[in-house]
C-alpha cells in the first residue's frame, strides 16, 4: 500500500502557527525540547548523522531487495527479513524477527469472460516490457483483490463510475439497479475496498475494478516503457478488506495474531467481503465497456477509452470466477531496538513495510532503504559512543499490502506496553523526488517545520521547508485554485510553521494512531517522481524506479535526513518536543468545517425539498432522457455546538500557555529537576492517548481517536472529528449530537492534562 | 453559423426584475404597451395566429429545403430563395429578392499529409452514413475554412490546445514557440476564427483545427448514425474571417456590397486571414497528434483520443496546401414586407438565414421554417382583414455562414433608413427541442418573459416560462454549480422576469445590434435536441434532424408562437413595448463585474509579482519538467468609477420612473393623444441607438454599441461594457479610463432621452 496523495485531496489541514510565536521573545535558534546549549549539541549530532548517509547504499539495497517478488509468503521476502535483521545487528542494534499467523488467501483459479453480445476472454496478464528485466519474471502473484469473496457468477454488467455512494444515487435517478448484476468500477474517487463493499450492499453479485487510462494511463503521460505511466495491460492489485471496521488480520480483531490467539471462523470475519472482486487492466476492460448499452454515462463519469461510456445493464453479460486458497500464513516483522540511556521506557518507533505486491522497488522499498540508512547512521553514532536518551524501535513490517497486517498485529499484541511507553510512531512508505509531505498528529507540526528548515532540497539547494512553502504559495495563486489552496497559500506567506495534513488510512500508522492513540507522523517526499503509473503492478521494479523515481537517491537521503532528525530530536529532547497551538488551531478549523457542513446540509435540504415539492425537477428534466429527481433529504435540526465551541476555545488558551511555558523554559538555559522532568514527560507521552474515546467510533469501535480517522465511506481519506462528522454526513443527527458531547468530554480532559503539564513546567521558574 | 450556447457560457445575464414591479398596483393582465382592453384584443389576435400554425407545414418545408446542398452559390439555395419569395407572395406579402456581390472564395485544391516521422495522407472526406440518404450526395462543398489564406507550407507541428491567448502563454512557459510551425488546435474555448488569427500573430505559417472526440464526438455520446454525435470523419466547416474587425463582405466594410460599391483589393481586406487554415476530423487528426513528441500537454489540454497529448514541435512534419478561387459571388436575400396601417415608418424586422454549409436541416432551416410558419399565419390574419399598426419586414438571409454577409450588407446598404425606422430586429437560427433561449437588448427582457408566460411547452404542458424557470432553479441547486448559476437560481425563485443573455456574435443580429444600435433579440429553443454532433458537417440532414432534433416539429411551433407573439406585440402596441428597469439592473451587474475585474487583476498582479520576485515559481517548479514562471503583470492603477457609478444609479431611477409611468398609463385605460404618442414612440424607436458610440470601439470602429459587443478575443462570446472591459482585460488601463468617460457620456444622454419619454407619458395624466 502507500500513502496516496491523490486520495487525500480532501484531507484536512491545520492552520499555520509557529510554536515560537507563543512568546514575544523568540531566540534565534530555539529548538523544541532543548535549551540553547543542548540544541547546539543536538545540531552537531545531526550533522554527524548526515555524514553517514550514502546514496550508493540506498541504490545497492534497493536493487538487491527488489530483485525478486516480495509478497507475503514469498521466499525473497523472508530472505529480505533475515538480511535486514542481520544488517541491523551488524550496525549495532538488537534485532530479531517476530512472527504472526494471519489469514492470507491466494488465488487458486480465476477467469473473466464476456459471453454476450460477443465473446471475449480477458487475459488477466501483465506482459514483460522491453528494457525491464525484472518484469520478465513469472513468479509474481497474479493480479487479484485480496479478501474478496469466492464466486462463480454470470450476469449483466453495469458501469458504476467510481462505485461511490453518490454514484449509486445517480444510477438510481437513471433507473439503473445493480441487483443481481456484476458491476465494473474504475479506480479512483475513494478507496478500492469500498467499491465491492458498496456494490454488495446494493445487491451486486460481482465487482470488477479497472484502471481507466484517463486517470491512470495514457491520459496521464506516456506509458511504460516509453514513459512512466500505466501500460494497457497493467493492473492495480490490492486489498479489499473492509478496513473501515478494522484493519489487520480478519480473524483476530483487536488482538495480536499470535500462534495461540483465539481466531474467528472465516465466515464470521466481518471484514472479509462476500462477493468476488477482480482488478483488471484497461486492455481487458475496453471490450466489456464497449459492449454496454443503456443510458449514456453522466459527463463526469466518462473516462479516456475511445468509446461512449454507457451504464448498462447489459447487453454485456459477464462470467466471473474466483476460487481462493484460504489459509494461514506466517508474517515476519523485523524489530530492532537501541535501549535508551536515561528513559528506556519511552519509545520512539520508526517503521516502514517491507512486503510488496510484486517487486516493490517503489512501494515500499524506496522508503525502507531510507529507514535502513537512518539505522546504519545511528549505528555509527553508537560506535562513536553516543546513546539515545530514550529507546529507539525500528520496524520492518511484513504484510502491509494485504491489510496493514504486520504493524497492526504487533501493535495489538503489544498494546499495553505501547500505551505506556510509545511517544511517537514515525512511518514512511514509497518515497520519491519532490516535496516534503508530512501528515499526522498536529502536536508534531512545529517539530516537522523546525526539521524541514534544516534539510536541504537536493534539486534547488533551498531548505525543504522553503521549497514546500513556495509550492503552497504558487498553488494558491494558480487561476481556479480551491479555497483551501488559497487559504494555505495565505498562511504559508506568513513564514511560520507549515501546515501538516491529518492522517487517514493507507499505511502502517493506522494501529498506532487510530487504535492506540499514539502520536504519529507519516513523512515522505514526493510529487515529482512518477509513481502512480505502476502502482501495485508488475512494473514496480528497480528499473522503473531509477528512471522515474529518484534516480540518484538524493530524495532517499533527504528522507533519511528528515526522519532521522525527528527520531533523534524526540529521542534526545529533555522535554518531549511537542507543541499545541498548531493542534488547537487545527481543531478549531475542523470545528468550523463541521459547522459549515451542518449549515450547508440544512440549506441544501431546504432548497432541494422545495424544488421537489414544486415539481421543478420534473419540469427541468428532458422527457426523452429521463433523469428522476434526487431523493428527498431529511431536514437538519439545530445542532448545539456551544459546549464543543467552548472547549475548543479553552484548548487554544491552554495550548498558548503550554507553548509559552515551554519556550520560556528552553530559553532559560536551565534544566528541570529530574523528578519533575519525568513527571512532565510521562504526561506528554500519553497526551495524544487522551484524545481517544474508550468506546471507539460509532459502529466501529477499533477506531478510538476522536480527532482523526480514515473515513468509513472514503477509505484512506481522513475524517476529522469523525464521531460527529460521519453521522452528520449520513444525516444521523441524533447520533452526531450525542457524539458531540463525547468529543467535548475528551477534549476537556485533554485540556486538564495539558494544564497540568503547564503547571509542572512553570513550577521550575 | 448559429447561436452556439456552449460558446456563451461566459455570457452576461441581466438581473431579474419584473417591469410590473415598478408600481405597487399590478393589474392581473397587464401587457406592455397595451391598455387593458387593447390587451384583450391582442390576446385574441395571438390565439387566432396560433391556430394557423401547422407542424406538417414545417416538416414538409424542411424536407424540401434541405434536400440538396444550400451553400452560397448553390443552385438549390437560389431555388429556395425563389420558392420562399413565391410563398411569401402567395401568403399576401410584398416579397422580392435583393442581391449583393461579395467576395466568396472556394477551394480549388487542398491537401494535408504527415511526411515525418511516418507518412499519412489525410482523407479530408466525410463518407455517407447508413440510413441517411442525404449524406450520400457528393455535391456539397468540401470541408474548408472560408477566408483563410492560400498557401503551400511544410513545417513541424505544434499542438496548441484551443489556440487561445492563455494557451500561448502556457506554451511559452514550456519553451514551445510556434514561429515557422504549423499549429493544430482543437475546436472549443473560443471562436474558430481566432485560432488561425492568433497562430498567425505568434508566427505560425499554417493552422489545422480539429474536432476532439472528448468535446465533440464519442465523448459526448454515440456517434452518427447510432447516435447523434460527430462520427470520426465528421468535419466542422466554417468561417475564419476576422469578424472582430467587421463581419460582412471583406471588400466593402461599412457599406453595402451593391453592384457599383467601391471595393478593396483582396490584399487590402484586413479581415481576410494570411495563413492557410484547414478544419479536419478526429480520424485525420489522430495520426498527426500521435506523431508529436516534446512536453506532455497540460492536463486540461488533453482530449479524448487514445494517446498521450504532446506539444511538439515535431517530430511530426506536416505538408498543408490550400489553393482557393477568389471571386465575387451573388447573394440572394428574400425581403418580404407588410406596410403598417398607422405607422408605416416604424419597422419590426424578423430574420433567419437560409444558406447552409451543407444541407442545413438544422442550421439554419429549422429556424427558417418556423419563421415561414409565422409569415403564413400572419398572411391568414391579413386575409381575415387585419393590418399591423407598424410595418413588418421579414428576411430570409443568404450568406450568413461565410460571415453574416446577407444581413450585414443589407443593413449597411439601408443603414440610414434602418436608423430612422427600425424598432426591433428579431433573429433566429437553428431551433430544436428544449428550453427557451432568449438573448439580446435588455429593454426587451420584460416583453420576452410576458410572452413566455403565454406559450405552452409541448413536452410538459407548462408555460415555457415555467419550464425555463424550473431549469434555472435546478441548475443553481446542482452540487458544484457556478456562482452565476446560483445567482440566477435565486432570482428565478422570485418569479419575476427571467434574465436574458446579452448578445455577442454568431448570427445575423450583429449588424443590427452592434453596428446600427437597433434593439435586437435572438430567440430559439434548444438544449435537448442534439445539434452539436453534426454542426457544419455533411450530416446536417433532414434524416438527422427528425431523429435527434425536433421529431414532431412541436418546438418549431413553439418558436413560431413565441417569436410571432413578439412580432405582433411590437407591431401592434400603442406604445413600443420596452421597459428599462431590467436594463438598468443589467448594466449595474456589468459595472459590478468590471469593478471586480479591476480588483481581481490588481490583486492577482500583486500576488504574482511578489512570487516572481521572491523566486517561489522557480523553487516550486520541477527541475526535470521545466515550466518557466509566468510573465510579470503590469500593476493596476486606481480606476475612477465614480462618474460611471453615478450615471448607472441615475439610470435605475430614470428606468423606475419610466416603467412606473408606463404601467400607470396602460392601467389607466386611456390612450395618448396622437401627436404625443408619435413623439413618444419616435423617442423609444431610437432609444437603443442612444447607446452607440459614434467613434465605435477602440481599434474596431464598425462596432458601435457601448453595452454589448462580440469579444475581440472571444469571438461569439459577448463582452459587456466592451469599450472599458476589453482594454482593461488587456491591461491598457489608460484607454480603459478614457473609455469609461465615453461610456458614461453615452449613458448620460440615454438617461436624458428616457426622462423625456417619461415626461411625455406623464403629461397625459
Amino acid at each position: 500500500m502507500r500513502f496516496c496523495s491523490r486520495l487525500l485531496l480532501s484531507a484536512a489541514l491545520a492552520s499555520i502557527v509557529s510554536w515560537t510565536a507563543a512568546a514575544s521573545e523568540v531566540p534565534a535558534q530555539a529548538m523544541l525540547g532543548f535549551h540553547t546549549e543542548a540544541a547546539a549539541r543536538q545540531r552537531a549530532l545531526e550533522q554527524r548523522f548526515d555524514t553517514q548517509l550514502n546514496a550508493a547504499d540506498l541504490r545497492q539495497w534497493l536493487q538487491r531487495m527488489s530483485a525478486e517478488p516480495n509478497h507475503v509468503g514469498a521466499a525473497h521476502n523472508l530472505q529480505n527479513a533475515r538480511w535486514v535483521r542481520d544488517r541491523f545487528q551488524q550496525w549495532g542494534w538488537r534485532a530479531r524477527i517476530e512472527t504472526f499467523d494471519v489469514l492470507y488467501p491466494t488465488l487458486k483459479e480465476h477467469s473473466l469472460a464476456l459471453i454476450a453480445p460477443r465473446k471475449f476472454v480477458a487475459s488477466l496478464q501483465e506482459p514483460a516490457v522491453a528494457g525491464d528485466a525484472t518484469s520478465q519474471r513469472t513468479d509474481t502473484l497474479q493480479p487479484y483483490a485480496i479478501y474478496g469473496g469466492d464466486g462463480d457468477v454470470t450476469a449483466p454488467l453495469v458501469y458504476v463510475n467510481y462505485g461511490m455512494p453518490d454514484d449509486y444515487r445517480e444510477l438510481a435517478r437513471r433507473g439503473v439497479d445493480v441487483k443481481g448484476k456484476i458491476v465494473i468500477a474504475r479506480y479512483g474517487g475513494g478507496w478500492r475496498g469500498l467499491k465491492p463493499k458498496l456494490a454488495y450492499e446494493h445487491g451486486a453479485i460481482g465487482c470488477l475494478i479497472y484502471s481507466d487510462p484517463r486517470d491512470d494511463g495514457y491520459g496521464e503521460g506516456d506509458v511504460y516503457p516509453e514513459g512512466a505511466w500505466r501500460p494497457q495491460s497493467g493492473v492495480q492489485r490490492g486489498s479489499v478488506l473492509d478496513t473501515s471496521l478494522y484493519p489487520g488480520d480478519p480473524l483476530t480483531p483487536g488482538v495480536g495474531a499470535t500462534k495461540h490467539a483465539r481466531r474467528l471462523d472465516v465466515a464470521d470475519a466481518r471484514s472479509v467481503l462476500k462477493i468476488p472482486v477482480m482488478p483488471i487492466s484497461y486492455a481487458d476492460a475496453q471490450p466489456l465497456l464497449e459492449a454496454l448499452a443503456g443510458p449514456v454515462a453522466p459527463t463526469a463519469w466518462r473516462g479516456g477509452l475511445p468509446l461512449t461510456y454507457h451504464l448498462g445493464p447489459g447487453p454485456a453479460q459477464v462470467h466471473l470466477k474466483i476460487v481462493s486458497q484460504w489459509r494461514l500464513q506466517t508474517l515476519h516483522n523485523v524489530i530492532a531496538t537501541i535501549p535508551g540511556r536515561d528513559s528506556p521506557d519511552q519509545w520512539v518507533i520508526r517503521g516502514n513495510h517491507r512486503d510488496a505486491w510484486t517487486y516493490g522497488a517503489w512501494d515500499p522499498l524506496s522508503g525502507h532503504v531510507a529507514m535502513m540508512a537512518e539505522a546504519k547512521a545511528i549505528g555509527t553514532l553508537l560506535k562513536q559512543g553516543w546513546r539515545p536518551r530514550r529507546t529507539l524501535v525500528f520496524a520492518s513490517w511484513d504484510g502491509e499490502e494485504p491489510s496493514l497486517l504486520g504493524s497492526t498485529e504487533w501493535a495489538e499484541a503489544n498494546a499495553d506496553e505501547l500505551r505506556r511507553k510509545a511517544i511517537l510512531y514515525l512511518n514512511s512508505d514509497a518515497n520519491t523526488r519532490g516535496f516534503l509531505n508530512a501528515a499526522g498528529s498536529h502536536s508534531l507540526q512545529a517539530l516537522v517545520s523546525d526539521v524541514a528548515r534544516e534539510v536541504i532540497d537536493p534539486q534547488t539547494k533551498a531548505s525543504v521547508y522553503e521549497r514546500l512553502r513556495a509550492s503552497m504559495r504558487v498553488e494558491g495563486q494558480r487561476p481556479g485554485a480551491s479555497e483551501e489552496s488559497k487559504r494555505i497559500a495565505r498562511q504559508a506567506k506568513l513564514g511560520a510553521d507549515l501546515p501538516i495534513y491529518a492522517l487517514g488510512g493507507g499505511s502502517d500508522f493506522a494501529a498506532f494512531l487510530q487504535h492506540l492513540g499514539i502520536a504519529s507522523l507519516n513523512v515522505e517526499y514526493g510529487g515529482e517522481g512518477e509513481h502512480d503509473g505502476i502502482y501495485h503492478s508488475n512494473y514496480d521494479t528497480f528499473e522503473h524506479y531509477v528512471r522515474f523515481g529518484d534516480p540518484d537517491f538524493s530524495y532517499g537521503i533527504a528522507e533519511a535526513q528528515t526522519v532521522g532528525r525527528i527520531v533523534l530530536r524526540v529521542a534526545e529532547a529533555e522535554i518531549v518536543p511537542v507543541s499545541f497551538v498548531g493542534f488547537a488551531d487545527a481543531v478549531r478549523g475542523y470545528l468550523q468545517e463541521l459547522q459549515a457542513l451542518v449549515k450547508d446540509k440544512r440549506e441544501t435540504a431546504l432548497a432541494l425539498n422545495e424544488l421537489l415539492e414544486d415539481g421543478s425537477f420534473v419540469l427541468a428534466a428532458d422527457p426523452l432522457r429521463r433523469v428522476l429527481p434526487p431523493e428527498r433529504e431529511a431536514e437538519v435540526p439545530e445542532i448545539d455546538f456551544a459546549a464543543l465551541d467552548a472547549v475548543v476555545t479553552r484548548l487554544k488558551a491552554s495550548a498558548e500557555r503550554y507553548d509559552a511555558a515551554h519556550l520560556a523554559h528552553v530559553s532559560s538555559g536551565s534544566t528541570l529537576p529530574d523528578a519533575r522532568r519525568r513527571q512532565l514527560n510521562a504526561l506528554l507521552q500519553g497526551m495524544e492517548q487522551a484524545l481517544t474515546m474508550p468506546g471507539g467510533l460509532p459502529g466501529r469501535d477499533w477506531y478510538k481517536h476522536a480527532i482523526y480517522a480514515s473515513g468509513a465511506l472514503s477509505g484512506y481519506g481522513v475524517k476529522t472529528l469523525p464521531a460527529i462528522r460521519e453521522p452528520g454526513e449520513a444525516g444521523r443527527w441524533d447520533e452526531a449530537q450525542r457524539q458531540l458531547k463525547s468529543t467535548t468530554g475528551v477534549l476537556s480532559e485533554y485540556c486538564d492534562r495539558l494544564d497540568r503539564a503547564t503547571t509542572l513546567l512553570n513550577q521550575q521558574r
